[in-house]
């Protein structure tokens, strides 16, 4: 390989998580800043060196002016990105991006961290789908009891029943094979509504009810589009069963809080387990923390790690100074 | 079809869900004792006639020369084969059935129940493997706080974990593709160690503390024979990790309960959990029951469901008047 095939970038880290994203990505640059090979992502001999110039957890850190590739959580990155005139490429962090899309800004390539979150999700979802199914919480008392009680608490399993999934992006997908391997049928519902592998029915947005209807237990994926606001409302609750089991692992604009309280109250699903909220953290005043039917997680239910973030970003910056298309990319039109 | 191809049996059934399994029986049979192909696990159209000719829930009931076919609880029915001269066959209602096995009385066909445990069993490990990974102690405990506590509390991914597996029979089997589903590997120990499709390495007894060792989490699933007394010992639970768990869902006689306490207060692996035991219900004094590190479920996690035992016994009836060899029989010889 000849000098010829040596190309730089420079990139500003802006994030909470910033010294760990740096030293996840150093870890993974020999001492020239040339990118190892040792990542699956990273598939073209082509070297690329990569210069670090700024690692900030705040925006006030920030010279604007010498800001052109940036690798940042979005909700800190749309503090800066109006006056970063020369930025070309930001390189989120997160998965969904609704800071930046709703910014004005435009006139960049934006891209998210995808592929990594499948994993943690499906354990996040079955964990309470499982939790739920085998009533561990009674078993639980009754060992607490005094004196502990011995008693074949009623349970139900998931096999047989069937999940609903509202939003089947790569996320959203990654549960099917999972719920299929339980022995559970899978609905779900898109914007097209275009069949995927294993779903037994797909839905669309004018067809809610009918999903909510044929589904057991529903868990909500959707992005943070004008779209989906308040998508998850009375209706959709009122169409669910006594046993459901409705899971938020979107975003919180989807649900109508006061809807999906009155429907719990109501006996019209079983219980709703929350990562997701309009405010975040969630107040602590707020009606959800104390109501016996909700489970709260603190958006913890897919979170990046800083190595899963540095993979993402060499591999795109590779493709970067290839002049190829970036992995991930967002449609500003679309906001996904 | 013409009258000779209809034979008949007659049935005692003796159980502590004696009147749901004749229930469950009597739906799956028409108006004259038909078997009604309605199960798909009925595969041919001869006609056999089941006549039901006892219900008990007790040993005291039973008038033992009536006695041809028994369908049983093993504990119960052990109380009663020496007596039941005329047996030729027991279905058992169970999954293990030492208590027959250990009885002298070997003339007869002994049946057990399988395949329909695994679809339950996996989704008990995987509740508790889950509920562990995610944290979800610690998540509820934030929400009980006054203030409630906003916390990332931390989580460690089934994901690149490794599951070890006690014994590979058609449960311990079942557990293998949820495991690989959930991105974990999967390790395995029986008595031949032979090779198991997408099990990663198998094991025998020899090499139980090189299984350990290799094992993030270990479920117990081996019956109950002479062999597996005691097996699970102080030694193997000192060469699990710190952040092991241990799932007995197989037989209590396996573990060593003394060393168990004394590796969890030792710190050589996590958490315990626990559905069978030396003795049950596990009495109420037993230092089991307010371990905070042994989680206790009261034998309940295959737990087989009336139309499950009816469904497996008409099939094998239909078996036993064609003069074939019925399904899960056990060896006298092997305990298995």
């Amino acid at each position: 390989m000849n000098s010829t095939d040596v190309a730089q970038i420079s990139v500003t880290i802006l994030s909470d998580e910033a010294d760990d994203i740096a030293k996840a990505i150093s870890s993974q640059l020999d001492d020239v800043g040339n990118i190892l090979c040792s990542s699956d992502m990273l598939d073209s001999p082509t070297r690329a060196q990569i210069h670090i110039q700024k690692v900030a957890t705040s925006p006030d850190e920030i010279d604007h002016d010498s800001v052109s590739i940036l690798l940042a959580d979005p909700d800190l990155a749309a503090c800066i990105v109006e006056q970063c005139h020369n930025l070309s490429w930001c390189q989120s962090t997160w998965a969904g991006n609704a800071p930046l899309l709703r910014a004005p800004k435009r006139d960049y390539t934006l891209t998210g961290v995808k592929g990594i979150f499948g994993k943690l999700m499906r354990e996040y979802v079955f964990a309470y789908l499982l939790q739920h199914a085998r009533n561990i919480k009674t078993f639980s008392d009754n060992q607490q009891s005094t004196p502990p009680i011995w008693e074949a608490a009623p349970r139900q399993p998931l096999h047989g029943q069937t999940l609903g999934i509202l939003g089947l992006g790569s996320i959203g997908k990654s549960l099917i094979p999972v719920a299929k391997v339980f022995g559970m049928n899978v609905v779900g519902l898109s914007r097209s509504g275009a069949n995927i592998n294993d779903v037994d029915a797909m839905y669309t947005p004018a067809s809610l009810l009918q999903f909510a209807q044929h589904a057991d237990h529903v868990v909500n994926l959707m992005p943070d589009t004008p779209d989906t606001h308040d998508f998850v409302s009375y209706s959709f609750f009122k169409a669910l069963k006594p046993h459901s089991i409705f899971i938020n692992a979107g975003r919180g604009s989807a649900v109508d809080d006061l809807a999906l309280v009155e429907c719990l109250d109501k006996g019209y699903l079983a219980h709703a387990v929350l990562d997701v909220f309009r405010q975040e953290p969630l107040p602590q005043s707020h009606a959800f923390w104390s109501h016996p039917k909700i489970t709260i997680t603190a958006h913890t239910a897919a979170e990046s790690q800083p190595s899963d973030v540095a993979s993402v970003f060499l591999a795109n910056a590779k493709r970067y100074l290839r002049h190829e298309p970036l992995h991930y990319q967002f449609d500003f039109d679309k906001g996904y």
